[in-house]
């Protein structure tokens, strides 16, 4: 094998080319382990730990891009971690800038420390993208919900029609998962990681009582976690996952959440329903064989991320279960979930964000559709209103045989209700005219829309 | 097949007899969808939707143990769920008890509103149970932190001895976890369901407006919700999965606490490690055919929970992938995942409070055991220490060397140490002792649990 | 708490009342231990290992149905398995029918060893029945492959109309998933247990020595699975799970081909769509609101099955990562995991049978939803037919143009063809009626029902 | 953001720089890709479909390197895949070498045709390395097995000393089930996939038809499949998932069985226990703070494969739940799933082959931890002897006694128990040094590892 071969997302185009991708490639990841060596080196000098020049020469090297990612990449199994190759080969740059400073990088570190580190800042920018591409969803779905308050649609249970629904009010269900997966978003906490070999952060100790310094390694913390814009930790975390077990479970949310709108689309977009369409651009939705074809691509890849973004939450999720002070497997596992969970959930939220700003909607076809059924859709009002004339039990008998003969003979229900000797008298043709409209069906839609839309506001504002 | 056969646990000794397990069998589960109905009715009462003594008699047919499980179970599968079964079988019970009141059950109501409400019902009580038994965990694993603050241990990193730390501190990670565990458990938001066939509320509207009442469907929801000791909706949430994606995160997060936990207290009492060991009782860890076996076994039925329910919650979580206004499959699929991840989780708590309670220190051994490789637990002091005399690269690589000769010679480091010329003069032998004690290698510890109790006296407070 | 509280399947309608159920309860694991231990004793009986009077006295007391399934399970929890408190409670059973026997139960054996082989005996059972459904599916798939073969259909891919099949090829396509799945189930090896405390047999050997006869403990192996019908093993298997794992996939294997037949059934029953309805029964499809519903229930608790099987497989996969002898956790996590799969599995194959025998197809509804695009489904071929006229660029993009027009103005595409100018003379009006017939454009549909088919002959024969 | 950013395994030490990455990169995918076009146009050429001159140009085109990665990979957003962007961009390549030939690309096909049948091409090669490399495991682990058949070992169950074993049966359970991996992974078929856009193949007939040969679509499935070196398909798979959840499986499986062996490796070599140690290298299992670690590095990420292949093969059976001829996410969510999983199993395989191959075993520390508990090893055994003086159960609670009183004592049992009363007279010292000897108590492990060894024997033939 001569070269070496590269991934740049060919079987992943949820995130290929999304601004996702860019914060948690390789490359990324080797930037932000070289970031963090300059925070901690910073915070070391702020403590007077190690000199200011030193902490200027690592944090220069940071914009150096020498680093040979593939041999990098390959040197990582030797110590089954990144860093270990990572950090000779950043303190060779450091030392091209200033070689005293060389001595400096790494003081009192461990693989770990940087890593997770790195990780989490990595997380906290990919959660920003996130965060904002949410947050244009929820605006254009608040914009559906209220432009189709009173937009009449077929609701569907059980791929059935069920009872009449408001195209708002669907619009709004979206808007309230969308809602949920952004304030879960800006929930998680993404704290910094330092605690050295195993915990207690005494190498860190070790060097400032060297140095002479008053400062106890504990000391570094806060200002660390600062120095990066994380949060700080109470606690090492090196075998205390919570982070990335949270982080897991809210990017399983959130394309959960976006993964229920666009399983939505795509059921609505069927040939035979077409309520809705994705918006068009040139090429999208191509077919390789089929000129007529316009595939629901958007909602296709988002479905993709919600198929696969669970199952990485749960490799996350399980590595909780991690022996020790740094468990030899359950730790390892975690880098891979982890990075394509965030650009999977990346990829999602800013597909999502043109679907619903872009999404055609048929109100026409909603009606037509609505009239499909030609009565059904209603039948539970027929009960309610037929159950004080014939009894409960008996209405929803009667009901059940009319949409039968409904089905069979392809006659309006009104029509076949009006021919039912029991119903004689009992209901004029005008109020069976009236029990029988959808639009006159649909409840509290409208309210609800309006709670949505509230609880919107104040969420997005 | 004569008798219908049931499960009692016989699999599953995590929960089998435990508190949580009583809460959520099918018993439970009919009784949660029956005290449902019962709610509702006298919510609707309380509008004045059906009469006060309608709303008595339903709730007095609560008490009722009629039904019949076997026979419910079996009719579920005609409609793909139980309540539809349930609401005759019911209806009869309240028809014995007020024939009046028949009428009246289930008014507008659909399958969903009760099996969703009773699910979260049935939710509330289990973490409940789960809470309770977290701060009793929360409260042994305390007293172990401070009690062990200085009590030296073997950290250990990929299954080797790495540096010294102390047993407070792993027990103050255990706490850490169960902390962030509680927190969650106390968080999350457990709505009741109200929405009628297709989440407008529809049918609750038609049977006001037929009873001729001012109050509208919406009206019934705040009160409902109060009635159950749930959390009021903004929306009916038949297809937005948010409680049910929220509660499996959690269950998986609390295992995944306990079972670090666990899996640690496993390892500790590994026959060679023998640092801890399980609370006795009479017969617990007993095998079959060895007499002297006393194996860990309240750690392994919480890890066995660890295992399984992240699992379960990533169907859970899956669900959320629900189309249209009720899902055909994926809500169907959530039953049996959230009661056995319930009771699952609430089975492990409770068994943690008995293994934290109880368990056995050894700190003898764990001296014993710090003692084992002769000073190699403190090569990384070493290091920083001859790295002002020797240089970085050179300190390194020397205490590598000492550390293969004292493992294939299996002369104490110390000794090895000495006889090297590179530090002859460089280290007295009083300062290489101190720098040998593992004692005195545990850099933040004590500050670490302190900080670690501080939290817990806050959350637990 | 008073009453124990069972489950009867009440959330589980799946498999509530199936066959497959009856196989896999508490009871009938208990009974499958009490088998194996009389299966053991009459396999050492006849290499003169014990008495065949004491082993006709253990076989006797399997009939006893005296055992406490509730005190069982709660004892479990002190050993962490049931096979402990089981022991005592069925040799006291053997006592009453011969005290002489009691000594000789669980001669020589250990936990693994009983409910491992318990456990293949009730998996040998429920693939019995999964086999004979499957082969009930089968039949019937091929029927409808056979009878529809040239019932032209649309074909769907990305959810929208793509080209023409013929609803015999769908059926095709299931069919084949299901003689994968049936090959697979016939072929998975279910072997006996038979290793002792840690795989070596030793105590099996300690009491034939003690009993002074020449039989190795190894000779036990072969007659031991003969007698429970089971393949006998290699090796113990205690930490080696390939069993469990096979079973896990199989099982997933199975509810995902019959997932793939379900969600198809749905798809097309959707109230637009409205090709296929599930055979109809009294109260099937009912909802406890709306009288006309006929939900696909059939269909719906199948994918409600294949939704849950993988996430049961996922932990009987991860159970292969086993430690030592016997794993304190993995082995222990395995056995609710097993039992739901194993009847979930029972329980589609079962509905499976029922729904595709008496599947409704209705042809008139494939051919009315063919015409729907009134010719876009055969771009494709039109596409191949201008491509020599127009170049195959042109001739792609001219056919997006018209489909897009045909879509706006509601025109027949073959209108808009003729209309269009590039296209004059180029095609009769005569050949592009033949080009736009989708029952002209559909392949080798038929040829390949055929190799089914024949496949379907050999597999079912 | 400037550059694109690519991946090259930095986070996924267990494959990056091993055989399979190089046969699964972004360009491989390419490539392969390219291989089945011209596959496919060489077989259309032999039955003279199109020029055996454009098939030649086709088959040279795929040296070309100029395919621009980042490009494809970002173009295959619109389309939802890879393929749309691919025909062009590779035509153009062809156009090139052969400007007639172009018109000849892609004929009749689809880009599920193409991507399914590069998918088998690529997972053909990376199972042939899996292949190699487990039959490398197993001959070390047979020489392992065969070497230390006698070597006395503690058998450990629940994570506590049981019986012996002797570390040869150990071995003989790894190869076990490196056997059971090795049959699986040559079993698995992998077929072509050739359909057309829905499954009828009917565009490549419609060519046929056009270029006035003989030849039915359906005669290309064979020699096309031939010409890959692929299995030939009863059918077009497009959305019958076989392959893949057979692939799945069997790649879960072959992590699951290294992984049980890695596992063991890394409790065996723990601090405490060191019975086996990896195979040293120059900066293996270094740390990057700690001079004297030599972390079980190749354990560590055999593990890490183990614990993330499951989820990606839970992906990849639940996209059998594939709705239509085409599922909208179900089969794009196959893709990173099914290369991840095919290369960390790659990487699996190829790091287990250097461990077992480079095993250090220490047999010497191995009879020192049998020594360990001074008897309680053998206390199966004693029971056995001890029952038919004292009786079973008097025996059992003895022993109980014995073991408990030895372990707060620390006197060896054999001393406590020829201080029991109940014993006087009842065995001798000599007779209680041969009960108490651990090699004589190992039973069947000779036999045992004969039956794997001629397993394995037959297998690796």
């Amino acid at each position: 094998m001569s070269a070496p071969g590269t991934d740049a997302g060919l079987l992943a185009p949820t995130w290929a080319g999304s601004p996702a991708e860019a914060e948690v490639t390789d490359e990324a990841v080797l930037r932000a382990m070289a970031e963090v060596e300059a925070a901690l080196a910073r915070t070391q000098a702020s403590l007077g730990l190690l000199p200011e020049r030193a902490a200027r020469a690592i944090t220069e090297a940071v914009r150096d891009h020498r680093l040979d990612l593939v041999a990098l990449a390959r040197a990582a199994r030797a110590a089954a971690n990144p860093v270990v190759a990572f950090v000779p080969a950043f303190t060779a740059i450091v030392s091209d800038v200033d070689s005293a400073a060389a001595e400096y990088v790494h003081r009192g570190s461990t693989s770990q420390d940087i890593l997770d580190s790195a990780c989490m800042l990595i997380s906290r920018r990919v959660l920003g993208l996130i965060s904002a591409d949410l947050e244009r969803v929820a605006h254009a779905m608040a914009a559906l919900a209220a432009e189709h308050r009173l937009t009449v649609q077929a609701g569907r249970t059980l791929a059935q029609h069920a009872v009449p629904i408001t195209f708002g009010l669907k619009a709004a269900g979206w808007l309230q998962l969308v809602l949920d997966a952004l304030e879960r978003v800006r929930a998680v906490a993404l704290p910094a990681q330092l605690g050295g070999a195993a915990g207690t952060l005494a190498a860190y100790g070790e060097y400032a009582a060297l140095d002479g310094q008053g400062a106890g390694a504990i000391d570094l913390v806060a200002p660390f976690a600062a120095e990066l814009g994380l949060a700080e930790p109470v606690l090492p975390w090196h075998a205390a996952r919570t982070p990335l077990a949270d982080l897991a479970a809210v990017l399983s949310f959130v394309t959960g959440a976006l993964g229920k709108f666009a399983l939505d689309v795509q059921t609505l977009s069927r040939t035979e329903i077409a309520e809705v369409a994705e918006p068009a651009a040139p090429g999208r939705g191509a077919s390789s064989a089929m000129p007529q074809k316009r595939n629901p691509v958007l909602a296709t890849l988002i479905i993709t991320a919600a198929r696969q973004v669970p199952a990485h939450a749960l490799v996350l999720t399980q590595s909780m279960l991690a022996e020790d002070e740094r468990a030899p497997g359950a730790w390892h596992a975690e880098w891979q979930p982890w990075r394509e969970a965030l650009r999977l959930t990346g990829g999602a939220a800013h597909l999502a964000a043109e679907l619903a700003s872009g999404l055609r909607v048929y109100p026409e076809r909603m009606r037509a559709n609505v009239r499909l059924t030609q009565g059904e859709l209603v039948s539970e009002r027929l009960n309610v209103a037929l159950a004080p004339v014939l009894g409960r039990a008996a209405a929803k008998k009667l009901l059940g045989e009319v949409s039968r003969e409904a089905a069979v003979t392809g006659k309006p229900m009104a029509e076949v209700l009006l021919g039912r000797a029991e119903l004689t008298g009992a209901l004029s043709a005008g109020r069976m005219a009236v029990l029988l409209d959808p639009a006159g069906y649909v409840g509290e839609a409208s309210a609800l829309v309006d709670r949505v839309l509230d609880r919107a506001k104040s969420v997005l504002s």
